[in-house]
């Protein structure tokens, strides 16, 4: 029996890069939390703090910064792949890089003035290695509701359960989904816009008898709008709305008075692909 | 020398309420976080727990769902002041309430469909006394970015001074405003988005050297615009962008490439008021 | 009727300290996490843009990292105090200064080695202007519990109450206090210690009614045992944990299984002070 | 090419349980987060909205507060292996259970007081499938500093590279680790507890050349001393403290001042495993 070094990365995390493009008067903003991890032959600074091959996670901070000078930031996916393409290509004892960008949206209000959005994050997942390229798009923090079409009811009893069945609910989420493409030649502006309008427009237009049902709606919706994605994955929490019980008062509560509740909540995961998507070669969830 | 008991209130913190207006196919959606202290005759139950003059906390949240299924839940000043008068007019041991509300914002998608939205939060803290009534509006986490026509020099320079003079920089914040009414009878609607366009109008037309030059800019725009407003109140991080130093990789940055940074913030907090303003009756801010 | 500046003020925001102290082969280390803030003749800048009365806050937070090293960094009390008087020692235009520390604690392990508590922060508020010095010492996100000896009935029952009479609760809080000191030359460590201890103390030995009955307590604890503390200020939030209702499951449940809840909570807020207290020269609480 | 439903899984998040253990007068208190998820047979409720195979996440929360007060709770490894253990073998349509659990630890003040504990969060994630049964345990939020004896230098040097050398600087890291059991009969609580040993000790006895070289330590530590663990998996954020330049106000800074930094970091992955550990049953690493 022996003890042994099993896979690891390495890297920096969370460099924050605003870049502003100014194009006379009119100047364009992109906002970045970007996230690099490498991985390679690192065995030895594991066994002996013999760093030769480890390139500073300092200097990957640098090369973000230096990137974004020398050729502007354009689409996330875009960025990323130049970002992952440059360590693999340039590093030997590099193997692999897997890129991570969290993209913020501003809302444009004046030639040079902006106003930050919240209501969603883009985010992108891209991994390179010598053989494979993948990326990934995706969404977080897209909370959406529908204050009735949905129903819930017709499900197990077993002796613990205690939960009546609602013939009209408040149905919210808050969308977190990756969507992974067929390869790294996507328009990808387009792409995110069609992809986001397909999640949203299936949540809006199903009418629900379970957060499942909607999830796959929402998955295959994407997937027939968007030909360059071969796979989706979406995790969908239940922000559960109770319905207040005024009844003490004297009082209905025709389905008007909602309690938000925070914990515990419904946790929904699911993917939805193709019968003839190409394999996954990264781990690209998280 | 004796031990006192000095001033002091309890309450129900963080009601969170969802209310569903149902009109016919078309819903409307207020989503709040209500927030209620009351303060009055209470030494009792401070010396010997003795709670006669103790409405429970939990009342006051079935309060809160009860009066939205009786009353509706329209502006949440209007809403805030409801709840405040009920408790100090039915409650005699109540001399004081204070009722404080978060107001998040959902953009509509359908007949029943929502969106919400994330870049900003309005605020409402409303105090009731026998005496007097004030009603205070704000906005909160309102991210405003202006890539240009910002400066800063021609400050003080001590032995610990090292920051040099910036003649284009990026001015980020984030808004924390209130406004203190005269009175409780503005069309809060309409004043709660003339406040907010005053804001923002006068971060994006300001061509600022300092941010405290913008708080006042702000400020006094709201109360140009908004003669209900007796008197503003910002507090505004300096969300810096720091300049990304490029030249060890032979490149210029022309206020191009920017870190994004976390702490320490400046914190910019000042009050513009009329000279005729009336006193306020009840501490405000928080 | 005219528009014009009000109370105002400005500074640098959480500017993150760690201090090591070598003495030899064994470290003392410190963690800090300090704002500062200064008011005074500020109304150029805010009118004008006029910077020439302005301390910029890159300098404050040079300022607490030149200091560090200058005087080392003892009880945060102390290194705020250094501070305060500095700026307006040093800065004619400067009237006032208040810098609040946050101090992390961390246990030792080793020589130099240690692991970071959180069980609590400590907290310094000192206001020093030309006429007077204030200082406020607390600590925040204490987490205290009883699994008994905590009563709540006999209160007020108006239409909205549900709540059933507990003769046997959990009471739980995170205790956030404030004492302010009757002067400046109290021995801070000393002094911290013992009103921790006093209101840990307070909390664990009161037989408790009301949670203000247990907030009395803790107050006047801290008093009765620190003579150099003139008032104390707490904030309580109730910590709801509700019985779970295992009736359905043909279970009893003799107090012993319990839902913690997030939201909503009940907030407790009261100050206990001397009959002979000097009066707050400032506002401390935030 | 048709579009199909792929892996999912659903349950019930953040179930938020305090048990107290009432034997006499002296009391003992458990303080978990419970999170639940089954997969199974979901097709019909995602392609149709049949719930007929559906247990409610309700439910699951109601399982586990029934079971706290059947079974009591002991060590959480345990009690996640009766609950997931409980819905496999009671539910025919589910064939995999996960069970997530976050311990929160409170230091006794009393026989019936409390403080919690802020310095780890203890973590279990069991999977129980018809085949298999797998116990991971691990520890979160662990933040661990030795203030000398570590270096870094001799790293990649490429053109981005801007790092100095460093033969003497802070190390610190948030330790989130976790380690997979041989089998699921351990002492769970004299495990952990030597688990957590293992760490801390390995962390501060190594001299450190590289955070991965203090990683591998510590992974392979725990396996040295815990033989019924098969393999550690290990994150740790390097937690950056830089060196203060205090030059400019003519001071010198011998590793005393330091900025401790909150983004970027540096964020080291790997793990440690035995030549002859048998393999992973599921994913446990989320």
């Amino acid at each position: 029996m022996a003890i042994v070094l099993g896979p690891n990365r390495y890297g920096k995390a969370e460099t924050r890069l605003v870049r502003v493009h100014r194009d006379g008067e009119t100047h364009g903003l992109v906002d970045l939390n970007v996230s690099v991890a490498l991985s390679g032959d690192l065995t030895a600074t594991h066994l002996t703090g013999d760093n030769s091959g480890v390139l500073p996670t300092d200097t990957m901070k640098n090369t973000v910064y230096a990137f974004a000078r020398k050729h502007g930031v354009g689409e996330p996916e875009a960025f990323a792949l130049l970002l992952a393409r440059h360590f693999v290509a340039t590093q030997p004892q590099v193997h692999g890089a897997k890129v991570s960008i969290e993209s913020f949206g501003w809302e444009r209000l004046g030639p040079h003035s902006f106003r930050r959005r919240g209501d969603h994050t883009r985010t992108t997942v891209v991994t390179v290695t010598e053989e494979a390229t993948q990326v990934v798009s995706g969404v977080a923090g897209l909370v959406l509701l529908n204050s009735t079409d949905s129903e819930f009811h017709g499900f197990v009893q077993d002796e613990f359960t205690t939960l009546p069945p609602a013939t009209d609910r408040i149905l919210a989420t808050a969308v977190d989904a990756r969507w992974r493409h067929r390869d790294d030649g996507a328009d990808w502006a387009k792409s995110f816009e069609g992809a986001l309008d397909a999640l949203v427009g299936a949540f809006v237009g199903t009418y629900s008898y379970s957060l499942q049902q909607t999830l796959y709606a929402m998955g295959s919706r994407l997937l027939e709008d968007r030909p360059e994605v071969a796979e989706v994955r979406l995790a969908l929490p239940n922000k559960h709305h109770y319905l207040a019980d005024l009844s003490p008062f004297g009082l209905d509560n025709p389905n008007e008075v909602f309690i938000a509740g925070d914990r515990p909540y419904g946790l929904i995961e699911g993917s939805v692909t193709r019968d003839d998507a190409p394999p996954a070669t990264a781990g690209w969830w998280l």
